[in-house]
């Protein structure tokens, strides 16, 4: 309800502020007898981590999930599973300047008018440092998974856009370079369009897309609960987000029913994709994918006017060790809370067989 | 869980399949004391009902609603606000040729697979009559909002589009035109489209927008339930959507950080609104605006192959009495779902106060 | 969350006052392509309706079932079951001496300061009537339930109390005497009770005991959902329930653990079942059992002081028709609640499968 | 769903196996800007912990709790508070015998039928360890409640029974014997009761009582989450628990009408309190009152048959450090869940004032 937890019967509940001592997860719902293998979970981490490469930010954190139970003997026991992330690299005295000042575009002015009284450190709990412990549920529901695979990459930063269809692309392309965009010619202009950018102290948005492939037939929930309305929630619920759209999107618009529909083969598979792998909110066996916006990062390093809590316009510049472009580390974020979506969906089915 | 139900504590549960006897719900958590307007309640009906105009469906329903309880002498009593809506023109026997036949784009197939037995009159349960049900629990919303403003009109239909910016549109022209568009040119424009595309027999998408205002700061929750995360999947629950977007949204993407910031007035309200009356996922007093994506409608009056239970390809030709456009109509449910969703984050912010 | 929905994927959402229109529910989650044996439902019904014997209400009502959706040719669809029973014998005049008037013991006072606003005929929401909606979904509970057996039977009126162990009653019987007791003997003295309190134009209380039996070993959720907890509350939420107690229960507060552990057998029964068929809130395949408390019925026929709104002690008598005892028709509530507890963990349980 | 949250919107979840590394839990939907009196919660904790005096099991935890978010500056920000409790003194060879066997009336068994994979050491998931997380997140709701004030007590220890009216008690005296009754004479007998037993190597069971004062009036929602309804589901979650009756209890069973009705008193209060503060699952402002069945302890220090995974009686004698009376350290955990359910609901009903 006040909202950090997220699934119906797989769930993870989160904690944690991004300048406390640790944030952290409770994953509840997850099947007993799983072997965990923590280092594929270590690696999602990896890909979200601050300091993997030089467009991201340079804050350090070895982002180390401990785990306190659930896991026997390397196997999960259905009970729920406890983590912690220790939060390293804590220089709060960045953070001081801003302790009475609500950043433009930030959640400060909304969270003290909501609380009252706030973490201000880092943006405390609407940090996205959140994110981490989505990461560890999200690698822990891919397990489950298994040969249900999910990939997401990034389709634009600014207007450098990849415009190929994701069947031209080839994913094992996407770890080549840092900004995780499959074409390598495309990856270069993002990557100068993002240096660029932080060279101004400036930000950049973009797009991630993802694709889910191997799809069971018959996940999802029909009315409210479909399963492309939760995967909208879902990447909603990540910073910095400002759109979804899945399928044909807002592009199908456009188009006439006689075109937009995908017509069968004999073996209930469709000829096009336009339904995006969904119809009436259940999949249909074919590939789900979809879109995710994420605005340019509020915080820049440049002088801007903020708002302090005595009603005062004042300069401010941004200090600390910012992204200038989020999207390169929302990848395995998007991924994750896809994993999550499916898993939930998946369970919720396996009540009827 | 099985996703009939809509809201945390604010919540209706729809049922109801288009052919059955009748449809309705339970709305749960109306708060005592609420004079109830039923003319108000039926207005917003009428805007969803078919047979309103000559570009919609000309099926015929009066969709008048009958109450069976919660409500007392005129009032709300806080218990359950039990409906129903008889289905009164149930021309079952228009349907009698899909029986054993999948729909392209339809829910036909992902239903048969997923349950094994369906009601397929009229789609059943995946047919969007199923909101009427949720216009009624958005018209009670609206009055328990009373002075925030919830205003959903037509942006476009196909590539008809309408793209002034809403604060140079005059609200009190939308239900001038049968399509909704409150841009008289750009509604006459949209019109014709829809009657050309009727005339072939096809149907075409389009999008609708919708703004909130007057709206209080702090509402909505942070993490995983922010307010535009669940926005978003209330669109995205409401048929034929494809796509939703809040604020800059996808256009947003390609902006920098310092175009894209809002910044403050002395007062707490900022000279842009990018951030689409959101930040963090809580209002912070600005408007509230956003786009939702409606595919074509998947029912044609054209020839055109679908899959039977035997695996075969078969032709077939829609019959019945369909929308060329489901825009217009849809325009009162983005606004009912938008009603539940505001209505169940402000009873929630009641909790601190 | 307003306390109208039971159940956690099983659901059954409940609505209606017992003078207005009609009372009802919808049931979520029920599977598909069970076929409905609706004389079953019914026969249910009957057990629960007034004016089926001599020593309950002479109140009228058929209490027929009318089902609008979620069964398509005799069978589930998957879809929500929506379904109302109309109120017949609405003697609304009865009820017009309490309209400002709080009978003691009754929930006129605490509805209310509550909401303000209350339906006071009949108690409203509050009247036991709503359980009648309980019985329709607690009876297609049993129908998937299918070789699962629930058997309530009642215990103790007043102070006359079949004293054997369940083993040694036959079940058979139950049906046998208006008392719904097993035991011939006991029966025929809680009936005299019972005629012998409303002469006195009194009332009296009881117990009602439940046995379920052919327990699949798993079923329940560890912590705070242990089977035992779930089938406390819904035991609880009956009207006039004061009590709960499964297996050894209140008495086995006096006994040593070498007394009251559960020795094995090697098949992994037990020779004895203090533990009531749950351990660590599981089943373990033995016979669950419980005993539920109802207090003597608060509306009495003799002259008795009540509040009224403006703060007056004021004489008045119950009028209506009114159960001298509550026991009788309570039994195929108790059985319906732990049906409806049952096949929701069945389903829970399911997901891990 | 999967059973380790309890409440509606101030919820805890917990986590952790009793010789794990640790346990702890999530609060969520705890208020902002409340003042967390740390010293308090600790108070709370060493009534609950093992060691505290020589009738209960010797074992040595400090029992500290660590908070990790959602407290800054020594108040809470609205942020779940997330918090571990360090297992220090884990003598996990203590349960090598135990790997492979299920002990009489544990849980062991039936984990491992439906988890397949079980930590069996201490009872892992399902050992009473847990309620240390229960008793950190009521010890904060205490702090929400108030004036509100929560006491539970011993009422019987075997066949030692604490016979007088709560109101004759003088609640300051729990404490002042370990075995928490505040009669001096009777908590003697107790105490020499649990002696005897333990000396025989055996346990015995118990009732604790509890009264909840300065009630507000309106706590609970109708139908199925009255508010006893709910107080029983939290008793009955609690570890050993078989029973739960609150105001008359199985004794007003044998009541009648005439007898039971609380007459009011002109100011809404009643003369008696049979209803234990509660009418049709809300309170009437009167005292909540209830009674709490714990069986006798399983583990018993004499040799007893067990049962192993490959179907052999075995004879085995517990060894480890366990109580022989579960009750006085079960008073705090009554206590906490007891507030647990009452902040719950005093925020539910906040929503519609």
């Amino acid at each position: 309800m006040s909202g950090n937890t997220f699934g119906s019967v797989f769930r993870i509940s989160t904690f944690g502020e991004s300048h406390g001592e640790a944030i952290g997860g409770v994953i509840d719902g997850c099947p007993s007898g799983l072997n965990i293998d923590l280092e594929a979970i270590q690696a999602e981490m990896d890909k979200r981590k601050p300091g993997q490469s030089n467009i991201v930010t340079q804050r350090k954190e070895s982002d180390k999930v401990k785990f306190l139970s659930g896991i026997f003997e390397g196997k999960t026991t259905g009970t729920p599973i406890g983590f912690i992330i220790e939060n390293e690299n804590q220089k709060s005295k960045d953070y001081s300047h801003i302790k009475d000042v609500y950043r433009p575009s930030h959640a400060d002015y909304t969270y003290e008018k909501k609380y009252g009284h706030r973490d201000y450190r880092g943006g405390g709990r609407s940090s996205a440092r959140e994110t981490a412990s989505r990461v560890v549920a999200g690698a822990i529901a891919k397990q489950i998974l298994n040969t249900i695979t999910i990939t997401a990459f990034t389709t634009s930063v600014g207007d450098i856009c990849l415009d190929k269809p994701y069947q031209k692309l080839n994913f094992s392309k996407i770890e080549d370079t840092p900004v995780r965009c499959p074409d390598k010619e495309t990856a270069e202009k993002m990557i100068n369009k993002i240096q660029d950018v932080r060279k101004q102290g400036d930000t950049i948005g973009g797009v991630v897309s993802c694709v889910i492939q191997n799809v069971p037939i018959g996940l999802g929930e029909p009315v409210f609960n479909k399963l492309h309305a939760e995967l909208a929630k879902a990447m909603l619920s990540i910073n910095a987000v400002k759109g979804f759209e899945y399928g044909s999107g807002f592009q199908g618009t456009k188009l006439k029913g006689s075109q937009h529909n995908d017509l069968y083969y004999p073996d209930g598979s469709t000829r096009t994709n336009f339904s995006g792998g969904i119809q009436g909110g259940i999949t249909n066996g074919m590939d789900i994918y979809f879109k995710v916006a994420f605005k340019p990062v509020a915080t820049i390093m440049q002088k801007q006017e903020a708002l302090n809590n005595r009603g005062d316009l004042t300069m401010m510049q941004g200090k600390g060790r910012h992204d200038p472009c989020v999207v390169p580390r929302a990848v395995p974020i998007v991924e994750a809370m896809a994993a999550l979506v499916l898993v939930d969906y998946m369970l919720l089915n396996n009540m009827y067989k």
